[in-house]
């Protein structure tokens, strides 16, 4: 069992104010959006956690080790400095779905998304320093076997692309449907996966389920640790084994 | 018939600096990335261009009205204030797709991504000002019908997501396939496609796809002009009027 | 004569709002000024001006090549994406100076800077095309000598920092008073200014005045151009040839 | 006595790279900086501490409650996104001023700022946990009393930035010779002054000499705390006490 705390980080009414009064340029939305994502991805990922952009206007954190006060004093920083606020839900359980489920369940409770008298929650509760184990988070990086020789030196950049999103929503869903994990995108041909404590035969599973749909060659490192820094760098460590030695799966597996 | 013209944005080298002399860490990678890309979106955007993220290491850009010489200062702004360097291809052509696929052409003739002497790379030829039309650019600007209160006010948030992915899917390939237009996933429930001239029918048809394959429901504002700004603005205020009317497919079609 | 474009930038009602309802946390505060003008930088940046920090709340720019349209494109992207909004004030004249009482003349007419009401003013007239010429701008540059050598390696931090502010003060003074330019420290030991068409027994004269009130030593490159950028660059290569032949001033001066 | 914690951060060989191969653009050079200053105020400040800009290539925090990993981790992350590095001396002392120069020394000692050998030194040591009181660090928060209506509002922009920078540069120097304390201008019209217990006297004192000296007539609240954020916010409410009671100097003062 694991123990992932996750933090679902929501723009507070974020759709209608795109379009109010008219809608808003689009180059100035993204770039407001990426830059609000990359300051979360720095406040986090210096406390050591990650955040997945997922829908910018829905992000998804690994915060282990971060208690309340840390999740104020980010909305505090944002509606100090964006024409924006964002509501947070923290959310723990068994496995990294029901983290999420638990994160997603504060904040619906608390109101729509949509809802202009909603702002700035932050529900859920952190794990007890007490409860946290030097296990509490497993990471996998997942990336495609030879992508630049591939597809990016060979195929136009939307074809490319049009591959790696395949592999990815079917890596997505099979970590998801069978195991309770959460894969995201992060750019290039690198998935990283919020885990249970899976065996290599899982893993082996998803790679081969992957191939079949999309048709697209997998390999992975895993780590386990405290915070999703130490989980995610020793994943990174485990993956480059994989490329020295051309092995398919690595890291720190359940037996 | 449209003439786009696409820019492609490739990192140069990228994947072998995250890793060298050692794996980086991840939230300082995702944290340079957006941003990367927000000033990417902020330097194209006011000079009325869109620029997608897509994989963050290879990103395309419409840049109707940018010039080689705005796209060498483009590279000199991202050489002087970061640690990485970017190789453009532009390309242009009858629909979006043949665009991407002179674009990426270019560059690859240069060149692997993955060679460490191919750097900064300018490739391509933008459009004469005497060959520029108001209408070389459409834009198709599609969104999900009531997506607050039937994914992410009732669903769990990685659960909405792959929805919102599985609905992006199937919307990309249904474009690309059929009719070579590029669609990019923007954010909250929305996509922007870059489009040739379609016909209502053509929209209905994609967005009927998506129905079946992802059960999602998705509305469509549809706008053209001389540059991505214009076409995307006047997208947007035919979405407007979708949600307003409850209709389906509105804006500048051909006949 | 010289023919600068000078826009005063003035963030709207800034003052009441960093207290509003109670104070806000000061590092927030310097975050947000600082990627404010990071964000003018690069906008006017690459549009060939220059904007100098000044107070942060009120910026100064040389925006020669800029027209309405540009400036209003600014003020749009800075209200989407922050949580101020600016006035713009753009002005002329014969000398630097001028251009600036002119630009802070017309935000000064249309409110106080802490007028509620008073949001996005933009006023004052651009050059026309039809005016503009290849030495509108003039720019010198000025660095300090072996600055790190006599100060930043000697002196503890805060003792160099007095005497480089010490400097610049009697700088900005000098070429204030006497000569109608305008002085902005830009990091470093070094201080760029906008100024009229001078002499180089001028720039002698300034330079002597700074050895005597702050006994620290200068040296000068001169550039001029249509554009802050054309004339920046001519100033730092000027500059560069001050340094390996160990002159005093270079560049483009006026006979 | 005071025990601040004072960082001294020296962008490595910085000057020589601002004109290597050739000068690069001022404009990128400003944005790169001004970011970067905007990334180690978020960094810092959301650990309660401060910096200030000072002469952006040398910058001075208040890092109380940071340890050498926290310092460790922020070179990290800057030379994972940008093109320079930074090196950093931790110093402490009686008081402020003394802190620096212990800060300074230590880099100093480890070769010049302009040495292409020297690249991000970490130096000097931080406060053990055991030494650390509520009363470690004193900040002073100046500002101009009435500058809008007096300055900003009557003067044009640049003689406004005269006077304002008049009155910081005999401000700094009376803290500092006088005092041993560091004031830094922080946008607008106000001053954040690092200071060790001073008494109410002291501080009319040095408003006096800046009345003499610069003909500005000042206003100042003082807190106190554990970190530079809970003395600078302590510091912002007594300057609010100043401004709805009309008198010079509040807060916590030393008999």
């Amino acid at each position: 069992m694991t123990n992932a705390q996750v933090t679902l980080v929501q723009l507070d009414n974020y759709g209608p104010w795109t379009v109010t009064p008219e809608p808003r340029r689009e180059a100035d939305l993204q770039t407001m959006q990426s830059r609000l994502f990359a300051d979360l991805s720095q406040f986090v990922g210096t406390r050591e956690g990650y955040v997945f952009f997922t829908r910018f206007d829905n992000m998804i954190a690994v915060t282990n080790g971060m208690d309340r006060e840390d999740h104020a004093r980010l909305q505090e920083s944002i509606r100090n400095r964006y024409p924006v606020t964002v509501s947070l839900g923290v959310g723990t359980g068994a496995n990294p779905t029901d983290a999420l489920v638990d994160a997603t369940a504060h904040l619906q409770a608390a109101g729509s998304a949509q809802d202009a008298d909603r702002r700035e929650v932050l529900a859920g509760q952190p794990l007890d320093d007490a409860e946290r184990t030097d296990e509490d988070v497993r990471i996998a990086h997942f990336d495609v076997n030879d992508a630049t020789g591939k597809y990016t030196d060979e195929l136009d950049a939307f074809s490319t692309f049009v591959r790696i999103e395949q592999g990815y929503a079917s890596l997505m869903r099979a970590l998801h449907d069978d195991h309770g994990g959460l894969a995201f995108f992060v750019g290039g041909d690198n998935v990283i996966a919020l885990t249970p404590g899976l065996e290599e035969r899982d893993y082996r599973d998803v790679i081969e389920r992957v191939r079949d749909e999309a048709d697209m060659s997998l390999k992975v490192g895993v780590g386990s640790g405290a915070t999703a820094t130490d989980a995610g760098m020793a994943a990174k460590h485990a993956l480059e084994i994989c490329r020295e030695d051309g092995t398919t799966v690595e890291g720190d597996l359940r037996n």
